[in-house]
């Protein structure tokens, strides 16, 4: 860290003062352990009404949510259809397999979106003893690009997926960013989705993600997948509170528009600079630009972010629910600076 | 609960105020996540001073600290000899076996601790090809039981180990109680053990447990199973905080010394209480006492804690770090009171 | 080998003339490879009628018979209830912890035989998630003992599955014998149970076993777990013809018969000799009997057979289809001389 | 089948009546059971010397051989980069996935071939800890198209494979077809290579696979994966047997140059008929053809083949050890009648 604000990734920044807050107050003598005190209960409580679910899982991180969450949803046999970029396929070291033993179907995408028409290229041979049947579709909500589906774009998937036989499930990590964008209730997100992800910790929290479940017959069976996968906090009420702090007063999406918002600064101040320009769409805390590779290099010198694709000169860079209007203003006039020596 | 201080378990209280304020002094502004960060060094040289360790990994708990640790040292087809009553048998949901596939050959004991008379009990069929071959030997030190074992018993169990070839792997969900009780250092209760699991979550800690790693040519691919197993926290920085909070002037040991302590006085006041009598040597923070089903019946009535084994009507008291001379002394009166009713 | 027919086990035999004659007159040119050929639906059709199943898979051996059988079963965080000495727990290398996640919970039985009380005893922690779920009994008919469940027993434990909410599973790698022994129909040894495995190596086949299902709604994903688990051959017709030629005129009946006779015989023989005891109930195929270790030895020299617990000098002396009454004799001869010399 | 030839697929045929014989002169009496019966040892030691390798294990079936093999070189947490062509990523049901728990990073290919290059495009975040790390690189020899690595390119792929501290495993269900193709030996096929399925069933034999073994180090848990893999028979000299008649007289090189020339004849016969064209060199005993759909219904109704790929008319058209001339001149009737009528 350069002592500047990263923009390297929303897990950068520490955890919100509420958050913190809420885990001190949570700290009063007994409770009994693995979710059966107060927190976990009012936590659940929340998380389900948002969302209009079944019913809620607390987990430890991103991995371990959109695991766990397949995990409800899968025999040994079946497959996941995703985007050859997401998260589950590229950055989790191959834990769905492992943990799994599930077969990750990938579809190379344009912008980190599945289609309808994009899965039904990974459908052949359904109904073949010999291959992996797709079973699970899994979006990112937001994309690893920073997209957002559109409810529209939602709703064409999940109503496929309910003809084809489907399940869908939502990675969430960016979730709240995706509420944020689309300006929509959380609940709308979950129509028509089997299982999500809920992301608490790339929002301010210190680690704490839900899985949220929207069928009834696969409640009964979460805890035990959670347990068995190593996800079961003893003293659950300290992982709870992060998520009843969030919870309060919407803290999650005032978090999230906040972010967002210094997104679209950056990237509306990057719009007037020559010779970079924005790879894909501005939908939720995410800037992706090209920029030549000197200027990247310049750059990185002094502040913190990633190159996405070195091939493509493509670098990414993220906000956070602590990132300032300085913050971003010095940080483009760092770019102006550079772009323009 | 009650109201009244619990004796069910140690992971019923909370986190110790210095954890909580080691977390809330993490929390200032951007940090490399995934470990990258000084926290997670700083805990790291402390770990790995204190055992004479070759590495150490933060996990988020104690079934995760069990299994990772033992996915160092396991092939596919390699058994971990362990306790019948032991944590990986029972209390872990069979993550062994689903995370990793390994058998485990689980052995009956007398007071929860292996020897190697026990062990060798549960080696026929070495070279056998029908046969999971047993690889690693499994102790917990502080035992399901409460009990220790004692440095002699140890370096026997590991030159047995080593004459064998096999791995010692030590489940320390409560090794620094361990520690307390012996007397000794964490380097003594690591020297001839390969792989040990470091409690801090039942000692105080909120939620982080560390693996600590004995051999140096497994020490590269622990990272890799740590992601894999779910078990990376991106903002490692609050886990590995809680770790310097518990290294910081051995505040682990205090704690361990303390809670330690609150057992022995319990048992203590037991010893003149008729029809109750202490069921395995008191040598952590643990006392088993077994007394008539009305009794227990009775006292379940105002104060929490397990009856351990309802057939032979045994049951499990424990203190922990926040327990008060009053809470024992107040326990002890309705002990008293109940069984003399 | 000594040149003297082996009582080893069952395997040390050939393949029945009758199964090498199918095996050469299913070589009649092209055919649909994976099970879609006429030996196959023949095997298929003379299977499910013989047990009134649902379907019926063919494997290539033992161990993938139980595991797949299993796998049809459980859900990852369930688990086996089945006996120390079976071969699922003993012989099978860790294959069902390994390949399908799955937990042991292993029950010490005087005679290899599971009761409802036997198992009653491993149901604690029903519900708890932090216990693997018992979900399916497993029995061996015959057992690795060489007992049989009679039919009286069976249906308690069938209807002690049911009043629990269990599945029952049979390793039937000697079912055949069980049959003989009892004089019943195999459909009544599947009468109440949800998958067996019907041996035929062990009986006159060279490579063949049958997953019998006898539950409608696990039929579908069967040939899927089959596929996975590495058990379908593409040119299946000649694993079909081994069962074929079995099924032809009850062959697989009529060489257990047979087999079980020679048992009887062996058995009645020892009971006149001096200093050899049977060590358990003669009720299939296999003689387990106790005698001096000297003795041991000494007929090892000229004859091939295991010993089964080397602490208690017990042996196992085994026939097969292709056992004379020769056979028997001369080794009742050398026993003799051998006890009395 | 339609009564005419099958150009369906080598595994269509039955088993060479050397095989057949070779079954039945194995049983003759009493053998010791998995292996340790003199058929093995002899097929052991011709495939170990064909090989120039360390050690061999048979197996059942080509899934299986692959799995097996990958197994041996494998840790959890590393990668198999394979074609996404390859029978290891679409033909096996995921077992790679469930069996082992390993990811495949499948690279897309002009002709079902790797080369170094190709491989280097899925290197990307070796040593982070986040990716599954690329370890084995997995080809086919013969491709899933039909196509043989020469020598020359081997050898590339092996230099290449050293140099960044990978493996090299070759799927060699059709090993035969390449050795006959390129003119070579087997030990010219394995140089270089660390672990190669030899691919009896395709050839010729009934369900007999060979896991070639070319590194020391690796021979000691070879069996153990086999057995705990569900592939260990127990009358392993009838699976032994197939692989003596094969060696005995180089049957495997025989057969496989006669499928192919019978191939080499197809496609000699097509290249003067218009409206087909040869999609992949013919390099093995499989002929890819593009021709109308109209064309490919007409044929099929009297003729059984596959469609390779509905979307670009590519048939395929495999020859096998018993297609005659006859065969072959037949089909080429048909088809000249059907694309000119």
């Amino acid at each position: 860290m350069t002592g500047r604000k990263s923009f390297g990734s929303d897990n950068h920044a520490g955890a919100h003062p509420e958050v913190i807050r809420a885990i001190a107050d949570a700290n009063t003598g007994d409770s009994h352990p693995y979710g059966d005190d107060e927190w976990t209960q009012r936590a659940a409580a929340e998380l389900t009404a948002a969302f209009g679910a079944c019913d809620s899982l607390l987990v430890l991180n991103g991995t371990a949510a959109n695991v766990l969450g397949i995990s409800l949803l899968l025999r040994p046999y079946e497959a996941v259809v995703c985007a050859e970029s997401s998260h589950l396929n590229v950055d989790e070291c191959g834990a769905t397999e492992r943990i799994l033993g599930n077969k990750l179907l990938t579809v190379s995408t344009p912008d980190g979106k599945l289609t309808p028409d994009l899965v039904r290229s990974r459908l052949t041979g359904r109904g073949d003893v010999h291959r992996a049947q797709p079973r699970v579709v899994q979006i990112a909500q937001v994309t690893e690009l920073g997209t957002c589906y559109s409810l529209d774009e939602l709703r064409q998937l999940s109503d496929f997926c309910k003809a084809e036989g489907f399940y869908l499930h939502v990675d969430g990590a960016r979730l709240a960013n995706a509420a944020a964008y689309l300006g929509c209730e959380l609940a709308d997100l979950a129509a028509g989705v089997d299982v999500l992800s809920f992301g608490g910790t790339k929002n301010g929290a210190m680690a704490a993600e839900a899985v949220v479940v929207m069928r009834d017959e696969i409640v009964a069976s979460g805890p035990f997948h959670r347990k068995q996968q190593m996800q079961l906090a003893s003293k659950m009420r300290f992982t709870a509170a992060q998520f009843t702090a969030l919870m309060e007063d919407k803290l999650w999406l005032r978090s999230a528009q906040h972010a967002n918002l210094m997104a679209a600064r950056l990237a509306a101040g990057i719009a007037d600079i020559p010779g970079i320009s924005i790879r894909y769409p501005v939908q939720s805390n995410a800037v992706f630009a090209t920029l030549r590779p000197a200027h990247i290099a310049d750059l990185q010198r002094e502040w913190t972010f990633y190159v996405w694709d070195e091939g493509e000169n493509v670098v990414r860079w993220m906000t956070a629910f602590d990132t300032t209007e300085d913050d971003v203003d010095a940080f483009l006039d760092a770019i102006r600076a550079s772009v323009t020596k």
